[in-house]
């Protein structure tokens, strides 16, 4: 990967130039609305006994279909990004870089993307995906196994180079859908939640992270409570794409520099529901990992109070990054059955 | 409903003032493409033991997505360019009808889309929704119901005002995607491939419909070939959006003035892998019904040896018109279980 000390800063301004670095290679993703999903958001929750009022917050949603993005999820932009990076590095270049290639770690959409962005640029690359049955051989492997290869290692979410590619989403999001108040993205690694961050720095968008709460999948909204980042998760969320903790650089954006304002976590039932939703009402597949956003706004009563208080009648737009839609047909099928 | 009388020619002009009268209640419906569905278009099917050489067309693909339109489908189109027409109809407004409202007849997706249409005209609107094993009672109902209530019934394909809506959506299509050397769209009553043929006269564009073979689903190819519309099919099709029969006036535009090119149709597994296709890669929710137009181009021999004679390597570039998305997630997962 590009030395750290060569990436451009995470600034607003960075974000621009990656949107210019990767455009030619990505149709922007559509912007979906839905008046149904709509009226649901801004309908109080049913009062149960014991209830404190339910918020009445009003909410008009902007769907961002990262779903639809190449290779199915946002991470083809951080992916590109970052190859198109090395390919500008003299280092890189002058090693050989270009016939040595690249290796990546993941056992998700990070795969894809970066053997889609290298195959594209016409540079080799290695990825190693874990099966959790065989993961200490190929930890053994990758041990001397990328020293044999030589290859670059390019992380799925800890680089700036990464998380400035996932800015783009969020900056697309803004021109498609004018005058947003906010945006919600879901967190795991913490790449996209960053990058949609950064990419409403020095505007008067709010950003928010969803996140899973089962066994603890909400590392980062504890984080965020504490003070401290938190190091380590083992949950078994339906929401797989959401179990990573978040890393170190991305933290340094969401909490450190406080450009996130607040983290927000549902449950498995609220997340399937809305998995659902999605599915019926906006009529695309996602994963459970997307629907963890729209699950927030309708079924979380902290983040509906929210609203309700911040906004009052006049309401909220409210852009929701789709994160992805890699699921089988049969997997969903099984969530459903 | 509108006096056929009054109505509009099924002409190319009407389609497009039939576009104007409408458009301020739609967003145009996205246009995707996949790169992985066009290479699997375009490579020839594995040779088995006593087949013909597999068909080498070239084929890129554009869809157009009515799934995503409002009510789930192509026939909110129809539906409201029909209103449209009753309320500029001087016999309708004086006889009381935005009072008396209007009454529909249908098992699936005109229901709704007749219901959303009248209500923001604010209208009334009588939906008899057919139970099978209730028809008789809700025939006779129906036979002096309407009377009691006076409204005008508005079909869902078989009448000109609402075919003139269906033409829309190929209509936007011809704008999303330039140079489009065929248009497929998938054919029961007949309202939307009618429509899309009007849209396409008198351009170079050339127009195919697909149907399921199953249980002689395919009467519109069969009478097609026989010259003859066959007026009754009994069949179990997945696709049930499918199992209607081509109506009278959808016919005559289809085969008696040829506006359709060919009819093409495909078996339920072959309709059951493009709805898994159009699922995993385009990220997208549809009915099988939708899905039938794909199975004909990646599996209709017939269909891709065409292609192959007639546009060569230079291929075509192909819009499919995904009709409708109205599917739960349980009827879903019980294909796919």
């Amino acid at each position: 990967m590009a030395q750290l000390s060569t990436c451009l800063p995470l600034t607003k301004e960075s974000t621009l130039k990656a949107h210019e670095l990767i455009k030619p290679q990505f149709h922007p993703t559509p912007v979906l609305t839905s008046r149904t999903l709509n009226e649901m958001a801004s309908t109080p929750r049913a009062w149960q006994k014991g209830d404190r009022q339910p918020a009445k917050p009003v909410i008009r949603l902007w769907f961002k279909c990262e779903n639809l993005q190449r290779i199915g999820a946002f991470k083809a932009r951080g992916a590109f990004h970052a190859i198109e990076r090395l390919k500008q590095d003299p280092s890189f270049i002058e090693s050989g870089g270009m016939e040595k290639g690249v290796v990546g770690f993941s056992a998700g959409n990070h795969a894809q993307a970066l053997a889609l962005a290298a195959k594209e640029s016409g540079i080799p690359a290695y990825i190693v995906m874990p099966d959790i049955t065989r993961l200490n051989k190929i930890a053994a492997t990758k041990g001397y196994g990328a020293n044999v290869i030589g290859a670059r290692l390019v992380p799925p979410f800890n680089h700036p180079d990464v998380i400035l590619g996932q800015t783009t989403a969020g900056l697309e999001l803004q021109e498609q859908a004018d005058n947003l108040d906010a945006i919600i993205a879901s967190c795991s690694g913490g790449g996209l939640l960053a990058g949609t961050a950064l990419s409403c720095e020095k505007t008067s968008i709010r950003v928010f992270g969803a996140e899973p709460e089962f066994e603890g999948a909400d590392d980062c909204r504890r984080g965020f409570l504490s003070g401290e980042r938190i190091t380590s998760v083992n949950t078994n969320t339906i929401a797989d794409g959401l179990i990573g903790v978040v890393g170190e650089i991305p933290w340094s954006v969401i909490y450190v520099r406080k450009l996130v304002d607040g983290m927000f976590a549902v449950s498995e039932e609220q997340i399937l529901e809305a998995t659902r939703l999605i599915f019926e009402r906006l009529k695309m597949v996602v994963e459970p990992a997307a629907a963890v956003t729209l699950a927030v706004v309708l079924y979380n009563e902290e983040f509906r109070q929210m609203v309700e208080k911040e906004a009052g009648d006049k309401g909220w737009d409210l852009g929701l990054i789709l994160s992805g839609g890699n699921v089988s047909a049969e997997g969903l099928a099984k969530l459903f059955a």
